[in-house]
């Protein structure tokens, strides 16, 4: 069985960036997750002393607090700063910026429609900074349920599938006159999942590596499904099955932008193990 | 066979409020066609001595000049003014609208993309408001072809198929992070269309009536063509041949926005001869 990786795949600038500013960072707190990759968190706790907070309630002695890569709420942000706190933000630039625009469309009277998962932290913080109503779907359907009757803007959660987004444009374009589009899919999600999409096609099995609590990663292994039937998505080495690969000719490897490349590595290490 | 009528059809607003303004304005000159139909506008001729001229260098004695419904450039409009010309303006209002988002667009630095056909009137009216670049595309691969680096607004000709405006809009998505949707598609143009959709799934025979260099005819055709195959463009009750209606059971009939209802009625009153 030969294996091989997508042409893009794993860190992305921002995670990348996060666990620089975490490492930097020692006997530290973050509110939530710092990425959504629970081995990695493990080992800036282990190594650097970095813990999670649940939330902002948690802290307790802490006194640098590190704020996630898919931000936090502008209330939450705001009341670290006001009590003293020595706040390192880890957000994402990617992140900043739907934040930035819903500010500022909200400002301008624009009702906001964020195309994503309202329990994800990353549009709980982008909600956050709105003050127009604003609208959460999950995909199309979400949108022709929608009701709206004056200028919109649109963005998207970072993570998500482009070709789903603009299925909700085109339903939003029914439904109002003025909309402000503004594509905020950041181009490592765009590149991993075109990667991923041109690598099912070929495979006959793909393994999709990363947190089950990682948007990105998710997105990732829906594609790869599409594309590829025999898909999994893992989370480390420790899950792979041997029955899955009996007869594959080639096995694609993807993974999603906050799973470290140490991981990625031993599931390779084990998948070649069961070539022979 | 039975003939329908389709819920919507002919003369719209805009039309109408031209008619009426061309009717009230004897002795005076249209620069174009007022609206896209031969026949309409012999009668205003013939009626009212309302005169059609290609262009403003065709103007001799004329004092009273009249804007068609489609609007001219913003130059034209100008030189017309400057001249001590009695100028009745026909645009029709939901023409003006997509001339005052495109300077204003111009205005705040967006490039702008007009989804519709460069050589109507329309279009060439609404392209001469901006002072930044535009571009034309008249489908979904002339929307692959742009090259884009910046902001962009995007309007549509107001008589075009929101099906295609979507498309577009779908192609911009992939070709720059901010874009504003401007869905100036007339309301009358959708109903019309719908109502043709509709009547189209039913009839096994259709008949659109509208000048052949209408616009918004000519969309109607193309969707009636799509779910009744036996779909014909006319302009009047002379182009009707007994061998379409052989053996069909139901003849839809729409019309154009621009086709006036005595033509309709002969092609109508033609159509239940045949019944015969």
């Amino acid at each position: 069985m030969k294996i091989e990786l997508a042409k893009n795949y794993g860190f992305c600038f921002g995670v990348k960036r996060a666990i620089k500013i975490a490492q930097n960072s020692p006997n530290s707190a973050t509110i939530g997750e710092l990425i959504h990759n629970k081995e990695e968190i493990r080992r800036l706790e282990r190594d650097f002393s970095v813990k999670t907070l649940n939330d902002i309630s948690q802290i307790k002695d802490e006194k640098k607090v590190i704020i996630r890569t898919h931000g936090i709420t502008k209330d939450d942000l705001n009341l670290l700063k006001n009590n003293d706190f020595d706040v390192i933000d880890a957000t994402c630039p990617f992140v900043k910026k739907p934040q930035q625009i819903v500010e500022k469309m909200s400002d301008q009277g624009y009702e906001i429609v964020i195309f994503g998962d309202e329990n994800h932290p990353e549009v709980k913080g982008v909600k956050s900074y709105s003050k127009t109503p604003v609208h959460i779907v999950f995909d199309e359907i979400g949108a022709q349920n929608l009701n709206i009757n004056r200028k919109i803007a649109v963005i998207s959660q970072t993570t998500k599938k482009i070709e789903v987004f603009k299925k909700i444009v085109a339903v939003l374009m029914d439904k109002s006159k003025e909309i402000r589009v503004f594509n905020t899919i950041c181009n490592a999600t765009y590149k991993n999942q075109e990667a991923t999409q041109n690598l099912a096609q070929i495979a006959d099995v793909m393994v999709v590596i990363g947190g089950k609590n990682s948007s990105n990663t998710k997105q990732l292994f829906l594609i790869s499904k599409q594309f590829c039937p025999d898909s999994y998505h893992i989370e480390n080495e420790k899950e792979l099955e041997m029955s899955w690969f009996k007869g594959k000719q080639i096995c694609g490897v993807s993974a999603g932008a906050s799973t470290p490349d140490w991981i990625i590595q031993n599931v390779i290490k084990k998948l070649s193990n069961f070539k022979e």
